[in-house]
């Protein structure tokens, strides 16, 4: 119940906090039999880690994961993966001046109500760090959906005011790769860079939209209830660390439309009259709570990082109100750090459903 | 796994299908001790089933719940409470013309490819009729919540073009109710009415989206990792029929503005230097997935309904086109039948984190 | 949490108290495509209803469920079936002298204490009828079983000092149903009745054995760490009111046994080089927790029946002791009305394993 | 699914192999608030590891248990607790003549059936090296259990044909810990010494019973239908490696017994009207499900180690037969390893019972 596990069949459960000895988890539900790549665990762990070097916070130490288990000649067994990153960089003492201490728009205060108690050194278990180990799970559920030929990529779509237009194709990874906020159009990627260079110099922070799209969906994936893929999607995404908002298809702007416009007509492909597909996709390659075979794609709105640097006025434990200086690292941005965390838990719920798609037919 | 259940500890198990004998559910994990109140279950489900019937769908058989279970002396008894909801009202040889097309914007093509046969009778399981089983076992969580001093509110936000702006008090529940369409704002509902009329004449639908407040919440509800308040609620709100998007506080707002705005900065209530709030809510009452004490609010966008009164072209299964004419009974927009859904889904969510809290501590 | 759900996969959840309206329940996860054979749950009901009419409670109410949800022309749809059986024959006054009382070795007592409330008409929801639930639910995943060739059936072992040797293979249905008490030793069979009839002379009651196999399980069903195949079908049991105990393969004999005796050692079958048995079956059919494909069998030791027709010295609320006089209904011994129950939740936990084993490999 | 997480509040999630780098787990729920105890774990640890030299298996390589998170300052603070124990001992090589090999009784066979691929180091997952991880949850959760004065303890109860009487109160920890096999009747305990020896030297393994005792236990935990006391302790002790039958109260022998004798009359205290007790306990301190304050006692039956040093023929994976040798370690009898893994699973169960409860009154 305490919420340190995602997932149903293909499950992961995290631990670690962002100055103890180590993070790391234990993904359960792995089927045997998929061959394990380790350069995409190091190489999805580095685009979390460093990001853009000018906006991403300078905690810089080199992630090594260690695999401990479930894995045999180079293949899952079926036995559950545990594995570790130890915390090298941290120094806990940078944070004594915090101990009692309700920083704005953190989780100081609610954890501690929660808990009555509250490891406050560099945020504890609710720093963004524990999102390296949702990206290492993320690696091996990708690893599983390459063997059905599903792909998650993701992409930044806004920051603060500069805000690029809906994509209605996948856009290639070296456009996104390219740009060092992974913004796949090169104009507005500079425009982004531009925007949080002054955010920056002002001691201030910004908020982004992330756009992911999922292609290589079969048709039948999500529960039609109360586990519709699109639901699912929605609680991996909004469980991401400062995201406020999810929508799919239309999304937000459905608001605002007909249903004569909103329709997606259905359509027999020109080579194989065997294939329906839909003639628009608003409904995001979900219908009913299942997957219809169109791509999936989904925006996620993230809140500008609180810990800002400006002197701000705060409260501590004792109800005193005490002046918080600059100081600690942070980041100005999410993106682009928080993209391969979203594809991450794109590919969890996807892997997940996979499996849970397995018990619906005789 | 074939998600029919909502909810970890208070939890709601849903079966029936729009056109068969009946719904209904069962409530498993509701406390011992509280005082049953048929009234609120009979009025919340008349809430979801009449709406402001110009443009509500005219099925309008009388829905009597009988409760089966779990109740000694006017109490719960910690024993599951079941109940049903005969469909009377059902002709299933309307549907008979429906057997082999695929709707546009249905669940049945998506279902059928998911389980290799379809009952498509008003839609089968995938048909909003399962939201009045969601509707009972909200009534069962308020009557908990009750206890609590916790109230869940939903309103409508906008109609199509027609948007009230975000309201941070929670609206009487008098200029709710009066409004036909829920909106609290009366010019606005006038002009919300108007507008689904215009659209109701062409045959058409209409996006909505809802906004809902929680007050009285304790700090402390919501797991800090991965079953976030905010990714629960989120979940909760994406599995209703129809919702395309989620969002909590600041919302997609956020991702244009900067953090020190978003900030809310702590403050310590004047007459109580015990009760510490903070002084804007753009966390929207969760600050790292924990509640705060502030309200919670949120938004949900829902895309038009699919059964518009225009002739459409579609497929069927064998991979003929073929043309589906107006016909059958559709709402012209989901509010405001969807309100008491939305508010039920709320409830459950906060009635299940309540109970998950109460193993937070030693 | 509350306990009202069994299976992870292939799910039953009940309700239902033995003097309310109704029981039912829910089950969630039968796969679509099933062939529904409605004379198969009407027949298992029938016998856990009346066994033999000698012994068994006179509660003879005909038992009608009535399927509510989830089948379409004749077959599972993938939705959940919800169904229902009223109670008819319930003359709740008639526990109305029970109310303050703490029936000796019922659970009136550990009821009152967790809940602070007790519906204690019959036993509320403590009572044995709730097992009418499992047996519908059992019935359902028969049904998937017989797709796979898997059968599970359960007789009389031992009625008080009356024993049968274990038998290596599955005795004839025949033999147990021509038997009163469902032992399919015909001499063994008219001894224990004897002994029954002599005890029920007496106003006593006799505790029993039933034993079970399950043949036609494929290798590969458990896994293999806390989810093991012998723990869960354990668990299933001893959560049958009045269970005792549990053992499965050589049991409790195991304790007396030595190595060279117990292992199983391995052979290839003679037609089939391809097909790998084992010479003996002291591990039951399960090795490390997973099936091996021979046959399972294991024993369920039940208590005798709490409701003894003698005066009894006992306690009431307040502290003060009272005399309860025989009286109300009961069984003399918990055969045969038990096997039905055994033989259901035998079943629900192959057809779950049956599911879980799905996603075992890529 | 998979089965790697054992209990619904307090979870342990196991992974590591035999022969990996490392075992470990995730311990998620604990309380906030508790004082961790590192000389139990250890204790505890130590306990599993050596027993009675002459018996155990000679893999004797310290175990150095690393917590990674969830304490501060001393005390747990709500968050999970991963920790991590390296296998240092092993020399994997020492079992590549085992590559093809499925050893009698052991889980090679059904394993490789199920998954397709096998590590076959040591038994890989199926080892019994897992029961570490179990030990060290199990630590954990009397630490949280003291805090109630709840106490499990576990004794040998029987070696082959050496059987104990039953106890009725719980023995002296002294008596059991000053045996070698962990029996507190002296002279059982020697003469359970001595058949032992003699069937080591022949090469040969013993079966053996282990009895177990909680008190302190207040009335109330345990849910009355699916999820009764007794079956998720049956669960978690048929989970043990080579666990074959699971007994509480009267057990096997209510086969036997009348009802009544076997009904346990409720009395009232001498000096404490307010406190209702049994004058028996046949009923093992559990009544229809849920605990009644009375001690709750259960015996478990482990089958004779697998692993004999005696020449046996098998088969291997092409279908051809062969010898294997005696070689490789093991222990000679569960007894007296087994026997803290048997607390550390009770103090699992019931420190999640604990949990449970505390949602089942409003």
């Amino acid at each position: 119940m305490a919420g340190n596990t995602f997932g149903k069949v293909f499950k992961l459960t995290s631990f670690g906090e962002s100055h103890g000895t180590a993070i790391g988890g234990v993904i359960d539900g792995l089927p045997s039999g998929i061959t394990i790549d380790h350069e995409m665990i190091k190489s999805d762990l580095d685009h979390r880690r460093t990001g853009y070097s000018g906006f991403a916070s300078p905690r810089m130490e080199k992630e090594d994961v260690e695999i401990l288990s479930g894995i045999y000649e180079g293949k899952s067994t079926g036995a559950p993966i545990g594995f570790l990153i130890r915390n090298t960089g941290h120094r806990p003492a940078d944070y004594d001046h915090l101990k009692d201490v309700y920083r704005p728009s953190h989780a100081d205060f609610s954890w501690e109500q929660k808990y009555g108690i509250r490891d406050h050194r560099g945020g504890g278990r609710s720093s963004a760090r524990e999102t390296a180990v949702r990206v290492v799970g993320g690696s091996f559920a990708k690893m599983m959906l390459n063997e059905y030929g599903i792909l998650c990529v993701a992409w930044t779509g806004a920051v603060g005011p500069v805000e690029m237009e809906p994509l209605t194709e996948l856009p290639g990874k070296i456009f996104i790769e390219k740009s060092p906020l992974m913004c796949p159009d090169e104009e507005l990627s500079d425009r982004m860079v531009e925007f949080l260079d002054k955010i920056k110099a002002e001691g201030d922070t910004s908020g982004c939209r992330v756009s992911c799209m999922i292609t290589g969906v079969m048709a039948g994936l999500g529960e039609p209830v109360y586990d519709k893929l699109g639901a699912d999607l929605g609680k991996a995404m909004l469980s991401i660390n400062a995201a406020r908002g999810f929508e799919f298809g239309s999304g937000f702007d459905a608001v605002r439309m007909k249903g004569s416009e909103h329709n997606d007509l259905f359509i027999v492909e020109k080579d194989n009259p065997l294939k329906i597909r839909t003639k628009t996709n608003f409904s995001g390659g979900i219908q009913g709570g299942i997957s219809n075979g169109e791509p999936i794609y989904f925006n996620v709105a993230f809140k500008p990082p609180s810990g800002i640097q400006q002197v701000q006025t705060t409260v501590i434990r004792k109800g005193e109100y005490v002046e918080i200086k600059p100081g600690g690292r942070n980041d100005t941005c999410l993106v682009p750090r928080v993209i391969p965390v979203v594809e991450a838990m794109a590919a969890l719920v996807l892997a997940d459903h996979l499996l849970i798609n397995r018990a619906s037919r005789i």
